[in-house]
């Protein structure tokens, strides 16, 4: 059960005081208190976990300073869509806004090589508008004898670099608390040059040590990628781990699924779930069409199945794309396969804008009544 | 490897017989001939099966009368789209186009229950301009308890209004060769009102019998549904089934596979394959969003999931749709709870048309240089 | 419902008759009867289906000439392991006993090739006091170009042999009903020296047609292998698609599921569930190693895994086995790499006695009060 | 490749300077070193990770000092078992010895809740001559909302009551790091009464950080479960990643695949790989029977399906078992339903010593000559 006071609540209100003596006498009932701090107002909320059957909406609805009770579901309290749900699920970070409605593009390096990569691939991107990219420093690899990412080493250089270019969110997986430590670390030390979205990958993605540690803290904002060997419930209710330990900025990424069946794509492409995250979840939907598909083959209308996919998650309502580029991927050490090439970012966004627009003329068709 | 003759080749030819001769007399190698009989001319093909690979192209190249040598992978021999394939791949049926380039929409009831209902549903597609739809009268079910369709005996009520309505093509599930001659029968009794495209399920995709039955006879084309639990080559090769026995008028139908990552959606939705099965074979893709998705569910913006996959399809490439309609889907024996309504037919016909437009501009923006 | 009438119960009794007339009276329900005719007696059971749920048991049971009433649910009405089921499992074929309670085992041909190599399988069998074996004469093939089976050609080599070397039955695969008839006619052509058991493949499972038919002849027992794409209730649902039509003479064969978590096995060894379906079901239980693991590796203990997981079906109360053996591997038409060399069947037969000897002493133990 | 040197080489000695001179000088060439610390010998490994094709074993086996050259695949370098391995496999922890030639029985309470349990649990144990048991403080759950273990609070009642019945080795699941720490603690304190063996849960097989960790520590053995969602080729790299930081004493744990192929069991049971795991590794194997299975359901000959794939896993060689019980199933906090009773604990080790039996004649059976 979710009680949201009236905006702007005092905590030393003898209102406040009151409700919560009462709230606290309830048996059997733990109470955990969120505060969403916005720029006009403060919203706060009280779940009550435990024995809330014996409760009854209209007997806490009567409490002092309660605006209104949200009775949820036993999954997703938190991130969940719950029935007759209308509050907001946009978040804005470093001036970008994300939310159900909008759309943004993370183009970038699957792993970080060299300076020189980094500086044409965020050149690139802002010669053509960008202001996100993904920058892979941690890569989580299936052999120990693999290369693994160059590591805290290339952090000054991406954030210098995503500085200079304009770039304001760098979106990066880490696979250890002690990563966000270090990209504290090196964006304190770059002088705070550009923002940082951390990704937390699908072989993480059950990892309920890290998402605890990443929702206690509110500096980034999470990318939760689905795991790709378990049910869309399991990935969702991963996600509620981030947001009951207080981060709410958290954004689902569909990236394909383990099953024989993918073949000859790399994993089975999921993207027919973006609508239906956004009906059970009020979080953001983002696709990685790279991981999904895992290689540029292309069909006879001379269009690469990346690119379909993407334009397939986009029709059908995506906020958020996340692609592997590379300026030489004979070069590049991780993935080189599936990543496009720079030349081919501004037919990537055409692409894009066409899909997007689709989908905004769809949204408008059935708006009108039938 | 497949020798394409000089068009109208004559078969008793001096240089047709020399051919021949010539090609008997290799050792461990069958041949088998199929004629392409086209409006201005015949094609005649030679498919040389066996220890191919002691041949060389050039020498068979030399042979009189030979126009062309297609060296063939092991799979997919006729429907595939080998290496520098150019020839054509498209088919025109009762007066529909069927190709990789163009789109057909096959709305109508997944279970055909009274003549009401036909009539109703029928009525409807002609007023909105459709010459295609869907009729289930034979419908293999799980238990063998459970309602299994009319059968023959509904046959003529179906032709005789799809006759009265314009309806140009009946798609049909067949589960037993003894159902092409009901319908025959149904069709030569009612005066061949319309025309047939034999459906053949994902439960009988490998059921091969069946499927060299169906390829034996080249009265009706055949839309061919992906297996929902084998590999999608494994779906190809069994429509190869068809075109080996002669029956290249092949349609292939992705509907979603069964995993246990596609909850809540009934199956895996797969239309990521579409520009896939473009790549790997010439035959058309068609997409059946119905049994993919399995409810009427909808996310926030107002759009069924059904819909949002049907545009996924199309914006990928997909050449057909198959769609479940029901006048009262709470009378339907079968599958109601996923039946659009009869009212929202115009509006689905709308949203298909923004997704194919939308596919168009992709492929023009391709088709320009880099 | 399951109405289970006194043993001979005459159908032109008074009783029968009265029983009937009631029972005709029920709204909407639908009567089948069925008769198991054994050595002493004639059984007689009556099912009721449709809106049975308005009936009462207690009803019923105080209709003249019924012995008892079992209440069944939706599933596997005639094979299912109701609520108190006591009734009988077994059935006899041309002196072979099949139940939940022995064992057998079927060695031979997967696929026949010559005359010498049936002879010389045939001859260890009954060196080795094997009565039983499997010849498969119809094989369907993933791709229409490759060995399909010397089909009907082959048959009255396989019967005459069989007869020769006392064989009493015949494991063969079916895959159209046309085979039944060659079958009928092959044994009749060479005097009936040996029984069939029809076989129906895992790509059959969910061929309803085929099983109809199969489960409308009495002649042959039929084994039917679990589908490897769908789940165990919808596989057990087509088992009973067999008995509703009147075959109840059914064994379930075990032969591993298609998942890519099976690697390096060829499929995922499902023996696990061999105790499940005698939980579920009344039906004897086989099992096929060498489809299910599809190699002749070994584990540093000199045990081949074909070995290890037929040990693993026994132990766990497998009631029947399937084993591909070969002459000379290296020259089979089909599946070769899996086949068990001839010298290796006394061992084989040895190991399995260990692991049917380990099973009953397991079955002695918890047969104690604890 | 991997060097193994001479028994009790000197790392001061001129032949090993003169050894790692030669191995410093080749290109591209990375060396990590490992000594096996035995009673007897210091045995000393050199692993050359990098372009070691350039190198051939005759070129190394003639360097000063040098024993053996093993020329290993891509895969497993450390645990695997290479073409004409020879190596040893086992490791003895606090008196206990673990390999793929013996058997250990781990049972114990799946969640610890109240110490009276605990209690009751070892003194079981220790009634039935058991030293080792399973004992969850930490426990990953689905969902944030649910009971995630009593975590270090309860290790000083476990260690302690180890210690009074006489138990040599806990099994308990770790989920990060600091638990390392936390049980290093709770043993010192308490006087080190017994040992632990880390437990790596099938969400964390991938979380590559934290089998770096528990590989750097060399204090506790480690058991790593099979992820329940990605190849067996995978998680034995897993593993591998425990083995390339240092810890050799590596168990791995099958308990079961998460597919819908497995209803009615929890998870699809892959004992059936048990003798592959022998072959591809040294790694003695565990079977979890409790979390495949996921219930208590039992076959008519009134045995339970944990039973049954107990005796299945132990029949074709596995080296150690898991087993959830529990004093008062209806009051456990996790996984109740799956739990075994006290009172069947002897019964269940009876019926593990038939298996083990027939496991031990099968492999004298395969010992003989053919």
């Amino acid at each position: 059960m979710i009680i949201i006071l009236r905006p702007n609540t005092d905590k030393n209100s003898d209102e406040y005081r009151e409700t919560l003596r009462y709230l606290h006498n309830l048996p059997n009932i733990l109470i955990r208190e969120h505060q969403e701090i916005g720029v006009q107002q403060i919203l706060t909320e009280l779940y009550l976990i435990g024995e809330t059957s014996a409760i009854t909406s209209e007997e806490i609805a009567l409490l002092p300073g309660v605006e209104r009770v949200v009775r949820v579901s036993e999954e997703y309290r938190i991130l969940g869509r719950h029935k007759d749900e209308t509050r907001s699920s946009h978040f804005e970070y470093n001036g970008v806004l994300f939310s159900q409605n909008n759309f943004n593009v993370f183009a970038g390096l699957c792993a970080v090589d060299t300076r020189e990569h980094i500086d044409l691939m965020m050149r690139a991107l802002q010669a053509n508008q960008q202001v996100c990219t993904r920058m892979g420093a941690y890569k989580p690899r299936t052999s120990p004898y693999a290369f693994q990412g160059h590591g805290k080493s290339c952090l000054p250089d991406v954030f210098e670099l995503a500085g200079k270019y304009g770039i304001k969110i760098v979106a990066m997986e880490i696979t250890h608390e002690s990563h966000i430590h270090e990209i504290d670390e090196a964006l304190s030390n770059t002088g705070h040059p550009t923002g940082v979205m951390l990704q937390i990958g699908t072989r993480n993605t059950q990892n309920f040590e890290l998402l605890k540690i990443a929702g206690r803290q509110q500096k980034y904002p999470v990318l939760l990628k689905r795991g790709f060997g378990i049910t869309l419930e399991e990935s969702l209710n991963a996600a509620e781990y981030l947001a009951s330990e207080g981060n709410r900025r958290v954004i689902f990424c569909l990236r394909g699924m383990k099953t024989s069946a993918s073949d000859p794509h790399r994993n089975f492409v999921d993207f027919a779930h973006v609508p239906t995250i956004k009906r059970l979840t009020r979080m953001p939907v983002c696709i990685d069409p790279s991981h999904s598909v895992g290689s540029r083959a292309q069909s006879p209308d001379g269009i690469m199945d990346i690119m379909h996919v993407t334009a397939q998650g986009i029709i059908a309502g995506a906020n958020m794309v996340l692609a592997d580029f590379h300026p030489a991927p004979e070069k590049a050490l991780v993935d080189g396969p599936q990543a496009l090439l720079i030349k081919e970012l501004p037919r990537f966004l055409e692409d894009i804008a066409i899909a997007r627009e689709a989908y905004e003329k769809r949204v408008a068709l059935f708006a009108q009544p039938l």
